[in-house]
């Protein structure tokens, strides 16, 4: 009997906002997986990679682009190819390249990052310009590249102000600096302010971008940029192993969601900004951040414990992460059902604490 | 017209015995892929990974097991996770990790390789002692990890003699060091020896397996060890960009290859036993070295062009790998069917230089 | 003319007060380098060196200690004795080791750094504890180390509270971190606070002193701690290259330095208060941190140029650093003598802007 | 009465032929240091500091040159100026830097050693050709540099062929590498071989000195190049914690070696040829390697113990180098006189096993 409740609530009811990283394909794109042409992409040979790869580099009218396992990779690589060990990276305080790599970026390239305190995961062209060390203070690391996150995650899905982006790449260039763009909801930014990924390809030098997010993909990353960036990628990408042989069935699944997911972001956006709506108005709830596309982020009320909201929800099959503190995040995504999202307004207006 | 011969070539004919990394799922595996239960790895959800790290880890009798989108990567964790920056390790000259990781021994995990002259690519428990550095003369780095690789690929296919593998344990416990076997075509070592993976699971500290060679599948290794190194290995893949997402489709099909690829590997080193044995009678052949599994290495006579046996060759559609100085390479594996091998042996009669 | 004139202000009036790294030894210490009993330190052979490292370990009552050629190399070897690469360690943002040492956290030891904001180079032993990293979520880098600096050079020579140092301890040993100290400038703090090395060797891990500031030494810092850690510390100095060979010249300085330059700090502090008073009334100055030691950290008035005023003063033979933003520092030291020290306030009063 | 004994053993008679890096300043180098103009050698202020670099730079014809505390940290700023992580550089299997710096090589610079099989630590520049890995194949280390050390410490003091120093500068120029050369000794081939340095200095792009071993100073090595690299070298010294205060008084010993102790190398390696002589006729010796200059490397005759020929030696006051399975070394130095050279050639006639 008991088991038969768990096994409805698992098939119906689970309604997982933890992340946009736990889409599964749909049919469809299961369909262009398994009948992917493939061959061995260490060797280069591998159609459907080409093919992908390919279609990125000319979505943003760059030079070449790369296939990788995880977005984490792609980015990572792109530092390792933009800097020398001992130099320094400027990212906001809230980056996921200093957060939630695992300390890669000292690790893999022996790079330090001066973190700045922005707003929302953003930060201006003034802050960069400010923290560039003295190129000829041989005691400072010298800073070599700046790395931002558009939309910025733990800022709550923001998406940046296209002219600020400009901006520092104007800095960029009066101190000789790399810019790389950690992209990896970077289409929802797109979606949300109507922008093209050709725009973004015209102020980087390369651009990370996710397909097993907001994309739905089960696995995936490209990393785009010049011809020259690229050959010195696929070298960085061999030694931390993340050259693979049949990955077209893979890359199948990325050009399928190139051709049909990105536009439908769109609802996930709506439906996040339906869920802040309701999360206003709940005596449970302090405050609630801008929504700007897939991420809410919202406080507890003082009184109401974090973890007795998180398991109250959880009973009714509702997943979402505790940030400690009384923060929350929700994310929505392709997995996200119409249905799910009617149930889960009813939950909310149905709890209280 | 010759489109057309062109293209039968390539769909009936084309003979590629470059490596078995080639070889691509077979409808019963890419349905097994397909079919799969995934979750998320990164948040270590996905049933097919887990069932898959439980298979494998079983199968050696090991505690955890960890899976990786290559062999590279899988080696290069391991590697890290048993060294600290500025020890030594020692390996065959011809071992994958000094020669073709890209060099990511040092890069990775900032250590060195002794080099040892080995035959085939198999070194001895004595060469192994007489090199290990004194620990307490700082002036030289520690030693602190002994390589070995079976079969050794570079050697030509060669399989280990088991009785030396345990003697070589024997010394790293009497000084200290790790021990980690690149397991990339242990399978076939296991079967042409009548070996099991339970015996390896005993001797060795940690142990790569390749799914994508000889087993078919079209991605993936697997590291197995104890549940204290895989807990360090999980860190390291995350900071290389190994943490993958929906990865069950690639483990779906590693399951299905363990479950019915491994035996079927009698039927590589059988052909190749064959081909090593037509070659040896041919006249344009100079030395063919001993197989053992499924690698053959030969050598052409000195009055015959490496390019132009390759070209020769390649007009009849079969690709092999040139070495350099006429020493070439040829690797059977589960695409190379039994017609292609007739008609291979039928094409090594019929040429002449 | 003009050159007799230049010649007589090097040589009586001018008044270093950039740094107390320019001093140079007295005569009475420059006579004990030159009888030093040398030998191959190297080999540990050096009396001179195994004297010196002797005494600083029992000064501090720790096991062992280890003379390096600078205090740079000291911090960064505590730093890699203590870490793995990808780990992070834990300072304030002010602090030495992350903004003038080049950057070396990340290139020698693959770390980040976890910047606190802190007060005058001063953190909280709760500012501490809420910025570990949980050990367990892997995509973060694990907390390894707190390192802390006292004096705190860039918070203007700040002496820490040493019940705050002992919290931190607590700290760490609740959530296993090492701790080191960065002690360029703790014999500024120990005369100061009237403390003793013993107490701080109780606390901490690791500590380094610097013998080339405050104590007038050519060259030269210690590292102290445990047997264990010194072992360690012993290869990354060879392999940073700091193994040198008649280094006893160089300790022989040091004992001397140890033996009669420490008390007599209290006079460069006693200066440094009577330079602050003298600024404090000032027109020109607007704001004067507080002086704890031997640095002082002041700010001119908005309408007076940084620039001009360093002009100024080194018309007259004063040389002191400029920080930017009308932000300058002051430090008194050993060969800023009574003398320098009354023309220097003179010039002081004289000065207007 | 014994402790007499033994002091008279300790002054008149201990004959230290271990290295000749026991060696101690002459009264004259003493009184040269200790009469210094010093600095702040991080403000590169130091006087002295900057005369022994510009002195060096000329004498090599090269446009600029550094300080190092010691050989080991100017080869590793050599390496890690020319590489990038993951690349490889190509020397003798004898080399120092691979031998000898503590695995610095992959520590400091990520770099892996392609080792050579040569000829007393003289490797062709054929053999440097044909180990260069393809540029384009990117699962091979990049080859970006070639190390060579004149004169060849573990071949036993080996002088190269000029000639042969020339071809493989050619090879480096052809395959784009750098050329760097380990010249810790290389003054004794200057001599030997009545080179000059700046012959030298045409030929290669960084060439590190040393001071305290032939040359008889405490410390110090100097590394010499164009502007450009050494612009890059100071940073990595900063890295490594190589920058130093008062730094002059090991400057001025330098200046007074290159002055006065270049041309007495002479004598040291006509010593060693005389004491190779003796040993030549020994009953107890087997082999004696060919001498070119201060270094001699013996084998004694199989029925005799390495441990009881060094306990033999040191009862009489002589200490030299055993490096195992009967193989020994003896260098001469400024320390070892003529009255300690018949003594010792005396002990070698005097003796029997």
């Amino acid at each position: 009997m008991y088991d038969d409740r768990r096994i409805l609530i698992s098939i119906y009811s689970m309604i997982n906002l933890i992340s946009d990283t736990v889409t599964k394909p749909t049919p469809e794109m299961l369909e262009a997986m398994m009948s992917a042409s493939v061959g061995d992409d260490v060797y280069k040979t591998d159609e459907s990679i080409n093919a992908l790869e390919e279609k990125v580099a000319t979505l943003f009218g760059m030079e070449a682009a790369l296939f990788f396992p995880s977005g984490t990779m792609a980015n990572q690589t792109a530092i390792k190819v933009h800097t020398q060990p001992g130099e320094q990276l400027i990212c906001d305080k809230d980056a996921h390249i200093f957060n939630y790599e695992g300390g890669g970026v000292s690790f893999n390239s022996g790079v330090s990052c001066r973190l700045l305190d922005g707003v929302n995961g953003t930060i201006t062209a003034e802050q960069v310009r400010s923290f560039i060390n003295p190129p000829d203070f041989y005691h400072s690391p010298l800073t070599s590249l700046v790395c931002i996150e558009n939309t910025a995650n733990r800022g709550g899905g923001t998406c940046w102000d296209f002219r600020e982006i400009e901006k520092i790449r104007e800095v960029c260039d009066s101190h000789g600096l790399g810019y790389h763009l950690d992209g990896a909801r970077l289409w929802n930014a797109l979606v949300a302010k109507n922008e093209t990924a050709n725009q973004y390809g015209k102020v980087f030098d390369t651009i990370s971008v996710c397909l097993s997010k907001g994309l739905g993909c089960p696995i995936g990353s490209v990393l785009v940029g010049s011809k020259k960036h690229m050959d010195k990628a696929i070298r960085v990408r061999k030694i931390f192993g993340g050259g693979m042989r049949q990955a077209g069935y893979l890359a199948a699944a990325g050009i399928y969601a190139l051709d049909h997911h990105i536009d439908r972001l769109a609802e996930d956006h709506q439906r996040a900004k339906e869920i802040a709506a309701v999360l206003r108005k709940m005596s449970y709830v302090k405050e609630v951040g801008d929504v700007e596309t897939n991420i809410i982020i919202f406080y507890l009320n003082d009184h109401v414990s974090e973890q007795s909201f998180l398991n109250t929800l959880k009973e009714k099959g509702v997943y979402l992460s505790g940030m400690g503190s009384g923060k929350l995040r929700i994310v929505t995504h392709l997995d996200y059902t119409d249905k799910m999202h009617q149930r889960f307004l009813e939950i909310l207006h149905s709890i209280s604490f």
